[in-house]
């Protein structure tokens, strides 16, 4: 099914850049040099840009001593990291530190990080390198309730879990038996307990087939390799439970009323290369019956792999055809379908066709009749599908009804009415779905709006990642900053405000008032079992060759501001910020050692490490906390 | 010498702020909890920040599509790296990875980048952590000429080049016997030969007394204990020559002819106390007769540390009491300076006092003159010292004649003019010299403008380093962004326009027309002598135990698409970018080996690594690339 586009809006109006954009849309298959499709785009001088428009019914520009009127939590991708915008300026306000090691905070050094992170027998870093793709905060009633964010490594097929009061990371989880761990969403509420209102759960869809478990067997039968789908515990962070799925993981949603998660998959075929993955016309959404899969887990129907205690449940299709006994249903969606989005009334999940130039509305009530036994062929839950353009891949919503989705080889966005489209697909070719289209700069992935994956989408900034900023910024070499748009959608049509260059490589994030969260600017002693809360007990003490040095910092010192130790010592410093002031954050750096990290106000921080290096060591204040700080420092003497 | 301030400014206007700030601000010495003098400053609530005028002569509001006029290269801080800011957007283009790793760029992880920054003999990388404080890039005839800029990192006595065609950190050297290097700048001409008329050599300011070498000596006689001064060569990045000298080098200025560098100085008095440092009434700022001390090192009078081979002369004060002969001469600043800076019109140099609520100007001139004999005392090259408030810092300029300093401790700018600055000094008690002051949020450190470090400062903005952001953008938990404040200075008051959050923590940046650079945005494939620069070449070779796997890429796919390996097999995995497309960058991530990198257009880079693990471990693209990037991986299949 088709609809002309709207002849009023810029892409349309330029229907040569959308044939450009088109014709090489698939290629890049057969050799070098012919791929992406984005060779020619216009622009390229810096001088020769043209200028928008900018002023839609909101003002992008947040004026100095004025705060944003939402945060915004981005992935950070391979840069192995969370962050924090303000929305609408597009201005980074913080990164956490999670699957990386990050020097400034001490991330991946101090030892109550790596207990985190994760070690190898000989005490370094089990992992280093991290690609974070989906972040998702936890729920209350349909809004976001400010304990928990989420955020997936896809590498090392890893979850980990932000604290929203202090914005740190707490708990790291390795999927076992997981590899390409990509969607991930939090459960909404409980699928049986109405009285459990908030996230207990969240989902983790596996993208790779492997051979289950991968110790070196099957590695020529990809027949026997499998992906499974995980359900972690949003307090233990210990996995729940696993389910074996036919296709790959896409993306993940999950209903308002906590009784269906689903992920959309491409290559249902189970193929291992690009032509099999390619060769269905249609893949799949697939839904998760969540209560159902749990009373199996309690009822003993599972099996176990290879060292893993977590039980894994058989989700896979030809396990599943009796409807009402089903743990999963497979929906239909076209080739290779990329973006599943819950809508915020509740009604509906939404697929993008990727390969196919379609939008495919799925509705919950007839996805849980279906496991009622009341809906004939699963497919039938499918209300709408209609084109909307090429290369779609996720959707955003207002709160009024209309669908934003990315045009990835349109480098479009495409607004459009759910109801119209519902009712286009049932007949009425009067219905005009398409509202609006609008050019982005460029190759957009995904979108989010203003609480638009809540029930209380306010319909007011959308902001889109483009995965290329080409001509779009000051050149710097040859790798590019991403480019995150942001998109007045208060109004009919869409309003280009502002674009924000960002480090490789944000996916997705959520957008949310900032009344929602209330973060703490200190910490409390009692946070800290280790903490030195009294200068009088700071100082060194030794244990044959083990030293501890207890030393607390208030601006602009140490104390203690001397010690000495021996080559061949195991030293564990703790270090208690006692400055009790907002922002007063000290650091100490050990130069040549390797150490560098920093306290916040009240917080408690430990580093160990053998001394192996004779001389004089000034630790100093790295963390700028006083007009005397450049005189903060202290001594280290190693003696040989 | 003291003047009354501008009584319609906004700080004077406040005198309880004033007063405020002041009361504390030389406080913390004594205990914990007094320190810092930012307990009670106005403000905190998020929704009760009042908005500034913002609307000057000036637009810092970037339209979607349009440029920045400026680059801004800034320093990172602790996190290590050397940044990239678009002015007057404020928005953070790039950043270079240089003395600490990088999970995006595989900085740390590929060989390349491991033979740049220094291996431990087990392959490990030496240091993981830096400390990057001041940026300066390479002149010629006066101005920024596009070749390089250096970078220092403090904990571990480090320099970096970055190439500015690529925005690649190129070469990193560590300085012998020198501990907290911390001030750096090129020179902007030669000395001597007229015709060199651009930088060959970078200064680097040693900070830290420590036994000379370190090997466990005098740990305990701090009197022995020495500080060193350095000249690196520019293009090969050795160490040219070092220096002993008196006291704490902080910062490093040069004069525009090339014949003088300097390095002010706190800790004149060689103490490790907080109450030896500042001890003295003044301190220093000490000039290096370059030209005098090179021909000392061709004519042999030097000498070495340790294994150092660096020939290393004698700048101390007790060394050069002659000024017809002497290598060095100490002007004096008032008490424990900070800061010092060459005016556009390469007549003066300026040190703010820190301690001392003055700054000190210079005449460079007079200093040439007491070299030659000519000048009774070198303290007769002071043309001015004036007071201008409390904590200042560093300096700005317009090229107009006027002088922007930041006031730490009363957290403003204060602009004053230098030519009334002398006059008042001379005598004239009418010479207005201070012409507007203007609060910033807060404690501010460095300071620039446009263009303000070259012959051609334009005076259209200026950029300064807030410490402290508090209150002035949405929490974000215990750790604050710092907040770069933006000032159009093109008038003659001075108007707060825009501020950019940024991690912690930028110290010193300068800012340049953007024509002054044209980066390159893909490689060649001539800058690897590894490039497989043919797909016909790609494929795994065995020697032994030994396996090369030579990896091409190209949009959307691998080739090879799958290799076997053993466990015990040491891998070396060579991969070019065979796209030639801008801004199409590819990533190659391995699961569970740590190894994650990308290359960008036309790029080639190699990883080595052991094979540990049997199993099938599915390698893929982690930086988007295509519609079928999703899809694009290959295998690496590890037999047991």
């Amino acid at each position: 099914m088709s609809q002309d586009i709207d002849k009023t809006t810029a892409g349309a109006a330029n229907p040569s850049r959308r044939r450009f954009l088109n014709t090489t849309a698939l290629m890049g298959l057969g050799g070098a040099g012919l791929a992406a499709g984005i060779t020619a785009l216009p622009g390229g001088t810096r001088d020769a840009v043209a200028a928008p428009a900018t002023n839609g019914g909101l003002n992008p520009h947040v004026n100095p001593g004025e705060l944003d009127e939402y945060y915004g939590l981005w992935s950070g991708g391979h840069t192995g990291d969370f962050r924090v915008l303000g929305i609408p300026s597009g201005r980074e306000l913080h990164r956490v530190p999670c699957f990386t090691p990050d020097a400034l905070v001490g991330w991946g050094i101090t030892n109550e990080s790596k207990a985190i992170m994760g070690t190898k027998p000989d005490g370094s870093l089990q992992f280093t390198v991290g690609d974070t793709h989906h972040t998702h905060a936890s729920y209350k009633d349909g809004n976001y309730d400010g304990r928990y964010a989420w955020i997936n490594d896809k590498i090392n097929s890893r979850i980990a879990r932000i604290r929203l009061d202090y914005f740190v990371c707490d708990k790291i989880t390795k999927l076992p038996n997981v590899m390409g761990f990509h969607g991930i969403f939090p459960d909404k509420r409980d699928p049986v307990d109405p009285a459990i209102n908030y996230t207990t759960r969240v989902f983790c869809g596996g993208e790779f087939h492997i051979p289950t478990p991968n110790d070196g067997r099957d590695l020529d039968d990809p027949t026997k390799w499998q992906a499974l789908f995980s359900c972690v515990d949003a307090e233990t962070m210990e996995v729940r439970w696993q389910a074996k799925i036919d296709g790959n993981c896409d993306l993940v949603a999950t209903s308002f009323d906590g009784k269906l998660a689903a992920a959309n998959q491409y290559n249902t075929e189970n193929g291992i290369t690009f032509q099999d993955m390619m060769a269905a016309e249609r893949d799949a959404c697939v839904f998760f019956n969540v209560a159902r899969i749990e009373q199996a887990v309690k009822d003993g129907k599972f099996t176990t792999i290879g060292d893993s205690k977590v039980p894994v449940v058989d989700c896979t299709r030809a396990a599943n055809t009796d409807p009402k006994t089903a743990l999963s249903a497979y929906v239909s969606v076209p080739k290779n379908p990329h973006g599943v989005n819950a809508s915020p009334d509740g009604k509906y999940f939404i697929c993008s066709g990727k390969l196919s130039p379609t939008a495919t509305v799925i509705e919950l009530e007839k996805v849980l009749q279906y496991f009622e036994g009341n809906v004939a062929d699963i497919d039938d839950t499918i209300v709408a599908e209609v084109e909307i353009g090429l290369g779609p891949l996720h959707t955003a919503f207002d709160g009024r009804g209309n669908a934003y989705t990315t045009l990835f080889l349109d480098s479009q966005i495409v607004k459009w009415n759910v109801d119209a489209a519902i009712r286009f697909t049932a007949g009425d070719t009067s219905a005009q779905y398409v509202v609006d289209r609008l050019d982005v700069h460029y190759q957009p992935g995904h979108i989010n709006a203003s609480q638009s994956e809540t029930m209380f989408a306010d319909g007011k900034w959308l902001c889109v990642g483009c995965k290329f900023s080409k001509d779009r910024f000051l050149p710097v070499g040859p790798l590019h900053a991403e480019n995150e748009q942001l998109i007045d959608i208060s109004g009919e049509k869409m309003v280009l405000a502002h674009e924000a260059p960002v480090r490789p490589e944000p996916h997705d994030f959520i957008i949310f008032r900032r009344e929602l969260l209330m973060p703490k600017q200190i910490y409390q002693h009692e946070d800290f079992p280790n903490a030195i809360t009294d200068i009088a007990n700071a100082g060194v003490t030794r244990d044959g060759n083990k030293v501890t040095v207890k030393m607390v910092t208030y601006a602009p010192t140490y104390d203690p501001l001397e010690f000495k130790v021996k080559v061949g010592d195991e030293v564990t410093l703790i270090l208690t910020n006692l400055d009790r002031i907002e922002d007063l954050t000290h650091g100490l750096a050990i130069p040549d050692y390797n150490i560098n990290f920093i306290v916040n106000p009240q917080e408690t921080k430990s580093v160990t490490f053998k001394v192996e290096k004779p001389g004089v060591y000034w630790y100093y204040c790295t963390h700028f906390c006083h007009a005397l700080h450049l005189e903060m420092r202290g001594r280290m003497l190693v003696e040989a």
